[in-house]
């Protein structure tokens, strides 16, 4: 297998990029593909102990940079981005990872890879971390306003993602709404319900902000913008929570003599800490974006992997990892036939002018 | 001031409701009408030492459950919802609190209390703690599905409780979006956006869902569907976050030996837990729901406060607090002065119809 990865990614690019790239190579036993212009990524590479990796790297001289757009894409045909979209869709690399600008990445697939036939909107999903495991949310950032149609799609999207690259059977699909019963919600969802609640999927209704991080589904589908904003939501929450738990303990002649007082105490407690090591960890891993890696972006013609523009190595890792799942279980297949399916059995297709 | 308030309301009415009610009076020094059945209030009321505490009950035999919706309101007359927004209507009363259902609330307050002058949607604002103190967002679930000039309006409302009730002088407004440059957004965040820009708010412009904990803006303004899903996730994610944490903490001989192991330690810190428990105390305040103890339905023609159907005691006494402040602050009043402003300005005043 063989997997493209974007040198010119991320915000600290190409340095997480190309040590993530390293790590996947050795770690995971998959064949890279790095994507940059050539000096810059074989000085990066020549920083690291490459011995045993199969790595090559393809010449894109031009950089799509994080604040660039659309067009960027549309103009830079010699960039990462769009060398590494052409070479999935040529067959010359089973998959396509960047972190960058999301909404450049999905420029770049929509014109260089293509959408998959019969998808009306590709939509970025992302996995997020729940009391029971993890949850596909989609879209969370391609399509702003959507239409009923269009969720209906995300819904066997993430189904298949979800059974296929996650190993859920029979995952729980749910629709985001302000409240639990049937009849809730905007327009949007009241019409997605209805057609979803026809469909064969294991439908459990609507489902409220709540329900998402306590596992009440496996796949939640929304609109893009919502999507984005729980996405967005969660990490500026945690982040909030840890600077005012910081501000609380720390600052101040009261909290440094409490800290002083509290060493002796806290060094007795480092046995009990190591007992309760691997689960604390656990925990920290299940909470980490990192340990994610990417977002897939689904409805092209190829596995392509969003990743955060705050990556670091090992979230470029893992999120090589993720589109190498996304290869062993033929995501790509796997949706191309569902959709099929559903035309045959007349759920809607519309749109296609879009 | 006279307070009324729905003895009927929260999940476990009336202990708590009744309970909260005793403390403000007693604690607020605040006059209060508590609303529901005599039999029933009377018993709960014989409970407490009412010392200094002026109480009166008002009979209101009918009881809308937290199922029932805006058709029991229709027809349950005599219920604590319907007689209370009538005192409130009639000077019999300055506010009106209840943790009933806010969908029952909300339509009580419109038939029996009625919208103000100009006001196209009434607004349940909830009061979100951030890293740098509070912010209003509104609307978290009366309408889902809005206009631009509904979130105008928003705008405003929300400006004048920060102003009048949380003490922000030229409160930072900002939309909530899916992206923070001028552009991004859903079509009714973008021509919100035009519309904001041209008001005399201290306009930011697009905040994305991480900079509402971050504390980024101090109204935020987004359609109902929108704002209820971040209520609720930032609810359901410091859930989550707990029962995680406590499943990685125990069950299983390693957590308990662990734990045995950590006792001693633990008895250590204790006098700097001591020394650092004033600013503990105040982050607990800060992120308990129960310290807010309600939304403010904004656009009535009175001040109402919505509590949480889980609410205890504490959150019912902090509702009446809530409802205090809005009488003090005129909230009702100034709203009104505002809207008249606005149309003089020739801000969108259209939509009488709905």
């Amino acid at each position: 297998m063989k997997i493209a990865v974007d040198a010119m990614g991320s915000d600290h690019a190409p340095i997480p990029d190309v040590a993530g790239a390293v790590q996947a190579a050795k770690e995971l036993g998959v064949e890279i593909i790095l994507l940059g212009p050539q000096d810059v990524v074989q000085t990066e590479l020549a920083k690291h102990d490459c011995t045993g990796a199969r790595i090559t790297v393809v010449h894109a001289p031009e950089v799509v940079k994080m604040e660039e757009h659309t067009i960027a894409v549309k103009s830079k045909k010699d960039s990462s981005m769009v060398i590494g979209m052409q070479m999935v869709r040529r067959g010359e690399a089973d998959a396509f990872v960047s972190a960058g600008n999301s909404g450049a990445v999905m420029a770049a697939a929509l014109f260089h890879l293509g959408r998959l036939k019969g998808v009306l909107r590709p939509a970025i999903s992302a996995l997020y971390p729940t009391v029971q495991g993890r949850c596909v949310v989609l879209d969370v950032g391609a399509n702003t306003d959507c239409k009923p149609e269009y969720l209906v799609q995300f819904a066997l999207m993430g189904r298949v993602y979800a059974e296929r690259a996650l190993g859920i059977a029979q995952p729980r699909i749910g629709i985001l709404s302000n409240g639990e019963e049937e009849g809730k919600g905007s327009i949007l969802v009241r019409e997605t319900y209805e057609l979803l609640k026809r469909s064969d999927h294991n439908f459990v209704g609507n489902v409220e902000g709540k329900d998402v991080p306590l596992g009440l589904a496996d796949v939640v589908v929304t609109d893009g913008f919502t999507g984005n904003v729980l996405v967005k939501l969660s990490e500026g929450l945690v982040m909030a929570i840890a600077r005012m738990i910081k501000r609380a303990l720390t600052g101040g002649w009261r909290a440094k003599l409490a800290l002083a007082l509290m060493l002796p105490g806290a060094i007795l407690l480092l046995p009990g800490i190591a007992l309760l090591w691997p689960s604390i960890k656990r925990l920290i891993a299940r909470l980490d974006p990192d340990e994610t890696g990417g977002a897939p972006l689904l409805g092209v013609r190829g596995p392509v992997i969003i990743g955060h523009g705050r990556s670091n190595a090992v979230a470029i890792r893992n999120a090589i990892r993720a589109a190498m799942r996304a290869v062993e279980g033929d995501i790509v297949g796997a949706i191309c036939d569902g959709l099929a399916e559903a035309t045959t059995a007349g759920l809607p297709q519309m749109d296609e002018t879009a």
